[in-house]
């Protein structure tokens, strides 16, 4: 199953390698991950959304929870903790004088951004949950997708609801 | 200085490990770092944001260019070659009764969105340039941010312009 796990960690040299390779070590498939340093604080938070058995990535988060420099870890699997994830897309659409205008009319549906426009392409930029970016890239891929870079799932916990 | 670089590189076990590894046992600081897989290819597409001195990094990108399973490597240092950048941040602010419409316009002012209301805080979902992101996170930080992830840059070259 696919679980979106999401650690803070101390920003220490060697830290991404050493998480990084644990997963890697355990033959978990990473399908994403993304880590930045939060302002103001020593702290970076790593999400990644790895593939693989329930109980031996359950073993996993137990064995990273211990690992030095780890401050809290979150597995989002499961539905315990309600979550809201997101991810960012940057994609280099083949738009030609007759199809930039359909693209950009898809782009405009799907509320992603048009933010470069050459010769012969268009950049787009889109946020969203996964089915929606799934969408969307099959919807484009008729017109050639020339590059793309995708962030994969950045998530965090929903707040409480009124007592 | 600091460099975004980009780099394609097969979907197989450790190499995120790998590259991660590299730039950590060089001491490079790692500011920010994304791996995302590439619908339909056996590709993934690393963008990471690097810190440390021009001449060693350039050595490194040499480096990870000789890298088994990495496949392409682009470093937009020095503006050689032009690029678009875009990161995308999730944050959730405390947000009382009589602070919520002050966000909500602040976020509406930077076109962000809220994704999330909950009893005490928002969830706001951010996309942008540097700039724009630590501006935006400038103006809200005096709310209270009690959550933070951010992913990173994402790059692409830009296409090329009509000859």
């Amino acid at each position: 199953m696919k679980h979106t796990i999401s650690v803070l960690v101390e920003n220490k040299f060697g830290v991404l390698a050493r998480i990084a390779g644990l997963f890697s070590g355990r033959g978990f498939n990473i399908e994403s991950l993304n880590v930045g340093s939060i302002p103001k604080t020593p702290f970076s938070r790593i999400t990644a959304v790895v593939i693989g058995d329930d109980a031996k990535i359950d073993q996993c988060v137990k064995q990273l929870s211990r690992l030095i420099n780890v401050v809290e870890i979150n597995d989002f699997h499961g539905g315990k903790t309600p979550f809201v994830a997101r991810e960012l897309v940057l994609m280099r659409v083949k738009a030609t004088a007759k199809s930039r205008s359909e693209i950009i009319e898809f782009a405009s549906l799907f509320r992603a951004k048009i933010i470069d426009v050459s010769a012969d392409s268009v950049i787009i930029e889109i946020t969203g949950d996964e089915n929606k970016i799934n969408r969307f890239i099959g919807l484009v891929d008729s017109y050639g997708i020339l590059e793309l870079a995708r962030t994969g799932n950045l998530a965090l916990s929903r707040g409480q609801l009124p007592e």
